[in-house]
């Protein structure tokens, strides 16, 4: 049995859960705090981050959300999630990145740092507003440009479902449960969300709670 | 044939150019700075950042160095570099993620910054010597890494020769560029290194220069 260790808002574990849910792939979760820099979690991988996959009867060791999803990709093909033609499974991993990097760069990681973070602190510290706002007004700018795909594509990457919504929706979920999202003005994004959050997939990532900080009111529900 | 955007030190392009090489695949180099945000730039990539390749009897546009080096790992089999089983084709992206994001974040990105970015500006500013002091440390910190790995394995990944290699050897080539490796006391990694400026795909690199910063004596010589 595989075992990922992760913790209740990490997006790029999220990816993978839904990545893991969507294909059907039996897991057990592992709470890990990265920030705390365990010694035995630092063994398992040298950079200190969530997630990580291990399956001990096997001695397998998979580090990287990318890696992980590649690795189950390759290894249970139904249903694919990087499909289509060479072009199409490049613009599929080019928006993968976009959202793993410059939307976590811009937005999530911003808002875990200042709502979550700074709260577990020994002396919890009060969030910097200016840096909540700049995350909040960076948000606004990726849901536009969410928008303006779906606008042109059915889904985040094309015509077909794909781990692009999957990377999308992880890092929308985690901003959404601290509160960073203002979906007024985003009614395609907001479609697109409602129908993500009603796969089987996701439920039991909107039953999670983490314990320093509960969601904004409107989180769990599938018709916000 | 394939255009790809780039400037000379972005490690980024230089994996791809490795991965190109190695394949045998042909392409034109085109210059850009993405730091001058050129519309027509970010038309291609809104992200703003090299490498992009684009093709333009077929349309394609490529983004992200990653989605484009598995582009041409599905498109143009031989040599392969993601090679192996699942488990080690996983062990090969880890790496590769490694070198891309902690080994650049640490010791690349800040180099460049202090180096070359500065050097750009309208009115050149000093580098800070705290953050070149603290680059330079990391990268001995990274280096005694890649001892550790050469010292279980042929190469960085595993057994074989892979896409790990040219990671780290692109990361690794700029930092070198800017003078801002200590040899001395890494000789595994200095071996492997030595064999890896001396196969063709890095030969091009070797010999070009970015203006407004010369490399370091050493640089150039495959002995060093
Ligand atoms: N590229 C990594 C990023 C993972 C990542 O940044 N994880 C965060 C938690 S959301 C973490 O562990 N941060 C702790 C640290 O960087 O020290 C992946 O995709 O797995
Ligand atoms: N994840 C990207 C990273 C590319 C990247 O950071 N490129 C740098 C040059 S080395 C860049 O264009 N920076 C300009 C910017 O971020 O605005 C990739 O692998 O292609």
């Amino acid at each position: 049995m595989w075992q990922l260790y992760q913790f209740p808002l990490c997006p790029f574990s999220r990816k993978v859960r839904l990545l893991l849910g969507e294909k059907g792939v039996g897991y057990e979760l592992v709470r890990e705090s990265p920030w705390n820099r365990r010694d035995e979690f630092l063994h398992l991988n040298p950079a200190g981050q969530t997630p990580v996959m291990v399956e001990d009867a096997q001695g397998s060791v998979l580090v990287d959300s990318q890696a992980i999803c590649e690795f189950f990709e390759e290894t249970v093909d139904k249903p694919s999630l990087i499909n289509g033609t060479a072009v199409q499974r490049a613009e599929i991993r080019r928006l993968v990145s976009w959202f793993d990097t410059q939307f976590y760069n811009d937005v999530t990681g911003p808002l875990l740092h200042e709502r979550m973070i700074k709260r577990l602190n020994a002396r919890p510290a009060t969030p910097d507003a200016k840096a909540l706002r700049e995350a909040m007004k960076a948000a606004i700018g990726h849901l536009d440009y969410t928008d303006y795909l779906l606008d042109h594509r059915n889904w985040i990457a094309g015509a077909t479902f794909s781990l692009a919504d999957l990377a999308a929706a992880a890092q929308i979920s985690v901003v959404d449960y601290l509160g960073g999202i203002d979906w007024k003005g985003h009614e395609q994004t907001a479609r697109w969300y409602m129908g993500l959050k009603s796969r089987p997939s996701f439920r039991p990532l909107l039953a999670e709670r983490m314990e320093v900080i509960g969601p904004a009111p409107h989180y769990a529900n599938v018709d916000f």
